[in-house]
């Protein structure tokens, strides 16, 4: 592989000048931080019910679904998820993939081909542009949360099937995306907006039920709403939500979902049981809010609309040296660095856990207090 | 949604008319059904040992790996399964994705970009094409296993980077591809030749390590491996493997694997405690080449390399009702429609699965024979 072997040599070389180079870390079973680096935002991964379902699903059906979903990979926990998932949300129907990734990479592509006309967010997930790329539609890129040009991109689109990419709480900068004022513009032409809810599912609106909803928008006409069952739900996979018929369209034509195994019988049933928890105790959501505010202000960042806090940070390197000051203090938080943020800025990317208790909470507020104002005198 | 709605519907009548309309089937927990649709080659996903890990795994980690495979979403779990796989089929190392979709798209993501060249032989999967379409590069379509046509591809690659894309058993047809040929073709050309094992890996070569291992190829500076978790190890994901350079590239570069959650705990746990069965039991997958045989010679079919038969019929509608008319006598198998296929042919598709009993496998062949001879002539 000597031409490949130079190559990727080169490549690793730039990275590593650039202070981008990143080496998979393996954490242990026992290990004992407080983690405010992943995506667990209610702590329903950990929840002994979710956990017990999960191990439950894995015994009855094993720990594959088998298949793809249109052969013999749907199951009943399948069934009763997509049921359960839209009647939360407030949709007609549901469906569920194996990713997230994939989840977004068929809303958009079933929707849109090479004669279609997608606008998207300049901040959307890479999903999303993967899937806009892959479906070779025409993309517009306007800026953040700027209706006036959403608004002018469609009045371009001269009669081509048009969709709007956005988030509802966007994942770096923790802002929301002014939904209302989005979806009216696309009824006005005939476009539908997809609202991506991975970071507002179970953190915004109304008992965790998500910015779509809060905004009275989940049977709006021209609304669709894809999710992840990874973040707040603690599990695994995403899925798309909306009329039925798209539904059904999405099962016929998203070739990620038919060409790929069925999300596992564990991970669905985890997040199965997690929804439930989440609809038992509505008021679970709140903490995460009240901790991003305590948070933000002890750190002087701007404050989240969702679970992330983004600390920016004056380079990687910082960002890297910070994040170990807060490993060795046992508080682990995540760094945002290109090519995962949409401007050049490095961050601390910290999660306002809601499943930590009181207690090492503070721990970790008073760990991360120190070593920001630390890290943001040393660079 | 009414423009939207009629566009809906319009895609719906033409797929009834053309008899290609699909719809998910929840299956229950307790069916008694011998499954010949499924891709559980080995059985392994029925395993206890396998269903215990997976289980274990769900009660110890949770439902599931909680944030992306770069930030804490790597387990311990994950870094044995990639150095078991590795070793077992004979790379220097491996990455796990959360599924085989991802892996491909990644592995093509990740190694062309718009100035490189991609040469697919004609019946590779989904995922390849639409890695291939993603990346951006210049896309040559070859016939099937045509060594001539690669290797006059690959002439007018005129110094652009360029890659071979095959599977090692295609999953229709069951044939095999020349991979001797085509890694030195490679070779000559300083190309990459990208071989998704999907239908090899616990099916064919010595004890199941697949076809790149068997013609002693797993370690040709030409040759990358992709592989799916998902059918004879019973579980979930994917899998690159090759390189250490290559793996270290795809940590840091791969969207569907940066931008994603990592494989959950309990497919992961369940799919190494797969590969340690198989590892113990090296004979297993000579039972699916007995069968494959056996019910080939009954049904006049063309006998396959892999543990899939596929059985041409003369319309989509005759393949839905001699499936039908199957799963009425207790026997479930799938079939291959457009655009599942890469002709226009529809076919049975059913798996000479080696955890069925001899019993109720031999019960099989006798219901299937019948229904198949029934539905040539009905039709």
């Amino acid at each position: 592989m000597s031409v490949w072997t130079d190559w990727f040599a080169e490549r690793r070389a730039a990275r590593e000048a650039a202070g981008l180079q990143r080496t998979l870390r393996p954490r242990a079973v026992d290990e004992d931080v407080i983690d405010l680096a992943g995506n667990d935002y209610l702590g329903l991964g950990g929840h002994p019910l979710a956990r017990r379902a999960a191990a439950d699903a894995a015994l009855a059906w094993g720990p594959g679904a088998g298949a793809s979903r249109l052969v013999t990979g749907t199951t009943t926990l399948h069934a009763e998820l997509e049921s359960e998932l839209a009647e939360f949300t407030g949709h007609e129907a549901a469906l569920v993939f194996s990713t997230g990734y994939q989840a977004n990479l068929s809303a958009v592509g079933v929707l849109m081909d090479k004669h279609s006309l997608i606008v998207s967010d300049a901040h959307v997930h890479a999903s999303l542009i993967d899937g806009a790329r892959m479906c070779r539609a025409a993309i517009e890129v306007v800026g953040h949360n700027d209706l006036a040009a959403v608004r002018a991109a469609l009045a371009s689109a001269g009669g081509r099937r048009a969709i709007v990419l956005t988030e509802s709480i966007f994942s770096v900068l923790g802002d929301a995306a002014p939904l209302p004022g989005l979806a009216a513009i696309c009824a006005e032409h005939e476009a539908l907006l997809l609202v991506d809810e991975a970071h507002g599912l179970g953190v915004a609106g109304e008992g965790g039920r998500g910015l779509v909803h809060a905004h009275g928008l989940a049977r709006h006409p021209n609304v669709v709403m894809t999710a992840t069952l990874s973040k707040s739900l603690g599990a695994m996979g995403g899925a798309v939500l909306g009329p039925a018929a798209l539904i059904d369209h999405l099962v016929n034509r998203a070739r990620p979902f038919i060409f790929d195994t069925g999300l596992a019988p564990a991970p669905t049933a985890g997040a199965l049981s997690a929804l439930r928890v989440l609809r038992a105790q509505p008021e679970l959501p709140q903490r995460i809010h009240r901790r991003t505010k305590e948070l933000a202000a002890r750190l002087g960042a701007p404050t989240s609309a969702g679970a992330v806090l983004s600390v920016p940070m004056p380079s990687p390197q910082a960002a890297i040296a910070a994040q170990a000051a807060a490993l060795a203090e046992g508080v682990r938080v995540g760094c945002f660095r290109p090519p995962s943020v949409p401007d050049k800025n490095s961050r601390l990317r910290i999660t306002a856990c809601a499943g930590i208790d009181e207690r090492r909470w503070a721990h970790a507020v008073d760990v991360l207090t120190r070593v920001v104002y630390d890290h943001l005198r040393w660079s």
